[in-house]
């Protein structure tokens, strides 16, 4: 399979694109999508650009019934000069890779993902936002579409990328989110997905997210399954805590995904000679630190949002309020440093972004 | 929503019925499907027997996603005087809302899902086969539809009911199988999804079973995943073993699912008056009673096979011969008396079928 091989059709009816302040995310989708079929001793194979359209699936088809799936979340954006640019996209089709693994679904080539990506953008390229904070959200997926209902790897897949212009996480400036710690309900254990980016572990999330919303919070702390102590994601997100002027972050330990705005905030944490530990974090070790005064900022990490600073901690019935519910120095400074790499107003150390 | 409500469209083409020894199991459908719509606001709508075909969604349907999906599995017999009998049906709609809360899946109206499934078999009713041992294996489902790619939870959803006609699992006699004992992957953890049938526990499931399979073995014991030591599952079945006279099998804690089978399996000793006892078992009471020479039988149940003997396992580097490789006593009495009252040719104490 070469680039050669991609077919390419595009729509013959423009959809009309939504206003910048309307986006949202993931809401609205560009006029193209790229597949690519998979077959047992076939291999990869079909590689095409269509119309963004619907899937057509038998009602068999394993991905409705044993969640054999993964995906990919990253995003592209246009600088002031009018460059497009990727960040870390290959860090994104290696980590699909590894959950490809977990999930019994064939490795993809990732060279080969990329430069159809790449394709794809050039394709839908005007849909790329530029309001400052805008991007394009690039969702890679693979499902399994095998008609047959043994409990068992299915014998084909697709792999799909779509794509959602995406607003401003924080229109109105960067708000801290109050964030439930989750005492009951796990999202993942080890020897499980956690490690993975498969469907399962979000349906899992659901519930919790459902109750701190009814008790008036936006996420869900999660804590390891084993011994419902150790600190291991918030929300979709991985989480870092500032404490005593060191941040410390969970480690890699198989149910954390290891999340590429994590790695680059580690990165730059170190670049910045601020001292930055992974490790494990007891909730109590939290919220002894609160206690002592030494608890000094939290957040969250992701493609989504970048970073997400947390304002309050519920934890049984005490209230955490951490940096007096506002946006601590660590945390704004690494947003900013980190956002203006990905849009190219600041400069690239680190060679994370790629030039369409 | 009322009877009145489902609206018939019958295929016009009708399909090639596959002969009774080339069944399998869930590879073949009949020639129709029953769909009901859910939408937020609207509650459960549009219920309808539609001929069976492709599914149509957005790339963006969160069930290609976030893996928000629940199912069920039971089967229809034909008695040899051309009854139907439709086994415990009930129990698989009430478990389908037990897995829905967790799922945070809007629950189903059970009675109206019994009724459309009833009218779903008597226009597929030729479909069921009469060859001992064959049945036709009924597939309930629930897939979200949401175009939209924020984590939470579906704003609409599809009901789907598909039907396959199934071959008998032992052929040429019940042949008991030979199961590895999982010590690093796991299932499902207390907290997690495990007590709910949703596609990501199966998902979970898949790489253990390749582990298995490349060793020589056909299914995964797994064990809990918290410390990796008390006995859950085996495969996609409830396990019992007999040890020195009593039947034992695992407590319902939260990450097995709750079996029909199992239960069917424990009012059945009961009735018959064998001590049964739920708890929880270790790996090591297990194989210290193998070493005892009081590990007599040991069988996985499940709507599949009913019951499927186990004759040996491997736990680390050790195998454990059960009975000789050969179905015990007790395990055979209650396949015969199980599958005696399925198809009718027992007489039903406990009310369990369903006359269609
Ligand atoms: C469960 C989970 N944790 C963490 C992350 C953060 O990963 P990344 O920084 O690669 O987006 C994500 C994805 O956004 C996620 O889904
Ligand atoms: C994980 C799992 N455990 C146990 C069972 C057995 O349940 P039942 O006896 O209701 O078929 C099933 C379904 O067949 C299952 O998928």
């Amino acid at each position: 399979m070469t680039m050669k091989d991609i077919k390419i059709e595009l729509t013959t009816y423009k959809k009309e694109k939504p206003a910048s302040d309307k986006l949202g995310f993931g809401q609205f989708f560009t006029d193209h999508m790229l597949i690519i079929d998979y077959k047992n001793g076939k291999g990869w194979h079909d590689p095409r650009i269509i119309p963004y359209q619907p899937i057509s699936l038998d009602p068999a088809a394993k991905v409705f019934h044993y969640g054999q799936t993964v995906f990919e979340g990253l995003k592209a954006y246009v600088t002031v000069d009018k460059r497009v640019l990727l960040f870390r996209p290959e860090s994104n089709f290696k980590r699909l890779n590894a959950s490809n693994e977990r999930l019994c679904i064939p490795a993809i080539n990732e060279e080969f993902a990329l430069e159809g990506l790449k394709q794809l953008i050039t394709v839908d390229r005007e849909w790329i936002p530029t309001e400052p904070g805008t991007s394009l959200y690039i969702r890679p997926f693979i499902i399994a579409t095998d008609p047959y209902l043994g409990v068992s790897s299915s014998r084909s897949f697709q792999f799909i990328i779509i794509m959602s212009p995406v607003g401003s996480y924080y229109k109105e400036g960067i708000k801290p989110v109050k964030i439930l710690v989750e005492q009951n309900y796990v999202r993942a254990v080890a020897g499980g997905t956690g490690a993975a980016k498969t469907g399962g572990n979000y349906a899992s999330s659901l519930k919790g997210q459902e109750i701190a919303s009814e008790d008036g919070y936006s996420q869900t702390l999660w804590l390891d399954g084993v011994e419902k102590r150790y600190v291991e994601e918030v929300g979709s997100m991985n989480i870092f805590f500032k404490m005593n002027g060191t941040v410390v972050t969970p480690a890699l330990n198989g149910s954390i995904l290891p999340g590429i705005t994590r790695d680059s905030m580690i990165q730059l944490l170190k670049s910045k000679n601020i001292p930055i530990e992974e490790r494990r974090i007891s909730i109590d070790e939290v919220i002894e630190a609160y206690h002592n005064g030494t608890l000094e900022e939290a957040f969250g990490t992701g493609t989504a949002a970048v970073i997400s600073p947390i304002g309050e901690l519920k934890w049984q019935e005490e209230r955490i309020i951490i940096n007096n519910g506002e946006i601590g120095e660590v945390t704004q400074m690494l947003y900013d440093t980190l956002t203006g790499i990905q849009n190219g107003s600041l400069e690239d150390p680190f060679s994370w972004t790629i030039k369409l």
